[in-house]
């Protein structure tokens, strides 16, 4: 059985939404047990089926909006972020999926649970949809604002064998999020960045890709420092949403337009639905000793569903297992 | 009367469409009158009222996808990108508009154009739309990759004159692009922008601005380094293309969809024109002697007009002039 660690207790609905998808991904997954840390009187007014699902009392509830998030780690030690995460040194929980405060997860993430030997920086990684109705996965989104491009070689190897497992794909390609696709293009950072990944046996580089085919790449790894990846990730975002709100104004303008979208509601849907997070499930953080995921905060039921979905994908593909074994190989990747 | 020039052979499909642009301008401005550099047998194919319209024979043109700007600009002085460039020290134009290669307009500019006295840093200056039909302004999209934080002070305030003149806005507000509201966020860099903006009376400073509302900002201008906000750019270009692909994929999967389609045709045309970089002509270089505006590359003859009505307005409004006179006031702003 796949142990999955749930942190009922955060995110924008918890904790229903979260204690609603784990019943459904025990309902779909034969292989996993879920342990639910939180408030065991609140959480038992959602939980109709305790079928493979523990339940660990943990009250405390770390805030979405957190401003001192390693302070409140090291404080509420009675928290259920905190002691979701702690659930995964003991073997108690082989993966944990929380929509709590992104920042505090992060930082709990590195003090409670730790990086994988050898392995120098962490990164945060989301998947993004293609308009192919594949996925891009995308890197850093934000663990390490500034890194040595040495670094990353780890981080986009990891991506590798992530896509290689959990999407199946052979021979993922990765590219460098650039301003332009030639070489030489981009800051300093960028070039020696292109320099190394161009000499490396890890994994197959494709060269520089301009955000401008952020949703259908020739390449399955968007990689750049943790700043610039995570403003693609906000700009895809802010992009999408904006573009929403201007179809549906251009749509209720008229009564042509109304006729229309009552007509192709489900297509409209459809649209949506293929753009939105929920679908893929979490940002999963590479390069922990074990697998954490970020569910987004505004997760529901299907949502959090497919964040332990993914979890579970994750430790039954032995990813993080993979790269580790490959990493203790390495003479290069000795930790400092 | 206002004189602007025009690279007539630079763009996908130049000189024909520079040609009818600027045909279509001087039908719509009553006082300025249009310089058009290029070859002059092939535009007088296209040239079909000359009112207020002077040739300028130049033969070569640089190729979009030029690899080495710089030395193009130096080496070919025949052709319509660096005669339309000079006509702006000899006065012969007030401003310059060209959708020819970017690389080399840009280094065109520096060149031939060169800064304004005292200001030290140029800022390319996209305009994008918003949800409610307003525009935002964003620099800066690739003129300098890393930059001091004290040279956008001057670049924040240009942008600022540019929105009150041209966009009537009588306070317009400043937000710096950052992964994260809250002060603090973001590099070394980011942080030491929001003290100096934070302090300065030249300009209303909002804060920082996460991409996620880039099509729904709380202020009027973004601003950032050269290599983020071209990021940006392109990850906000990237997205719109791909939800564009996709929401055409689901209105073709099913007859409902292809109905509703065909009944909101002219909806879901001014919605892809709503968003379409042509309806505002095109990305202004801050801070040089004179105005240069980029069109897009591939602007057909409506695109063109705007980029020509947009310089026009520039110089009408004196936005270069205004900038200048204070920069001439302050010690701060002394060249180095």
């Amino acid at each position: 059985m796949i142990k999955i660690g749930v942190d009922a207790m955060g995110g924008d609905f918890a904790p229903k939404e979260q204690v609603l998808g784990a019943m459904l991904a025990i309902k779909n997954i034969p292989d996993i047990e879920i342990n639910l840390y939180g408030d065991e009187d609140i959480i038992s007014q959602y939980l109709t089926d305790k079928t493979r699902i523990n339940v660990i009392d943990a009250k405390y509830v770390i805030p979405m909006g957190e401003k001192n998030p390693i302070q409140a780690i090291k404080t509420h030690k009675n928290s259920s972020m905190v002691v979701a995460l702690s659930s995964l040194r003991t073997d108690e929980s082989d993966a944990v999926v929380s929509s709590g405060a992104t920042q505090a997860l992060i930082a709990g993430a590195h003090i409670l649970v730790r990086r994988m030997k050898g392995f120098k920086r962490t990164a945060i990684s989301p998947v993004l949809p293609t308009v192919h109705g594949g996925h891009t996965i995308l890197l850093d989104a934000g663990a390490n604002l500034s890194i040595k491009p040495e670094y990353m070689l780890q981080q986009a190897y990891f991506a590798k064998i992530y896509a290689q497992k959990l999407f199946n794909i052979e021979n993922p390609k990765v590219g460098l999020i650039n301003i332009g696709t030639e070489d030489g293009k981009g800051r300093e950072f960028d070039q020696e960045v292109f320099k190394l990944f161009k000499e490396t046996d890890l994994f197959d580089f494709y060269g520089n890709v301009e955000p401008k085919d952020v949703l259908d790449p020739p390449c399955d790894i968007l990689i750049s420092d943790g700043f610039t990846a995570n403003i693609v990730m906000k700009s895809v975002e802010g992009a999408a949403k904006g573009m929403g709100k201007l179809l549906k104004k251009h749509l209720m303008s008229n009564l042509r337009g109304k006729i229309a979208g009552l007509l192709a509601r489900k297509n409209l849907q459809n649209f949506k639905k293929e753009l939105s997070a929920e679908e893929i499930g979490g940002a999963v953080i590479f390069g922990l000793y074990k697998p954490v995921i970020k569910a987004q905060g505004a997760s529901k039921a299907y949502g959090f569903y497919n964040g332990i979905r993914q979890a579970a994908n994750v430790v039954r593909e032995r990813v993080f297992e993979t790269v580790k074994e490959y990493i203790d190989t390495q003479k290069d990747f000795e930790d400092e």
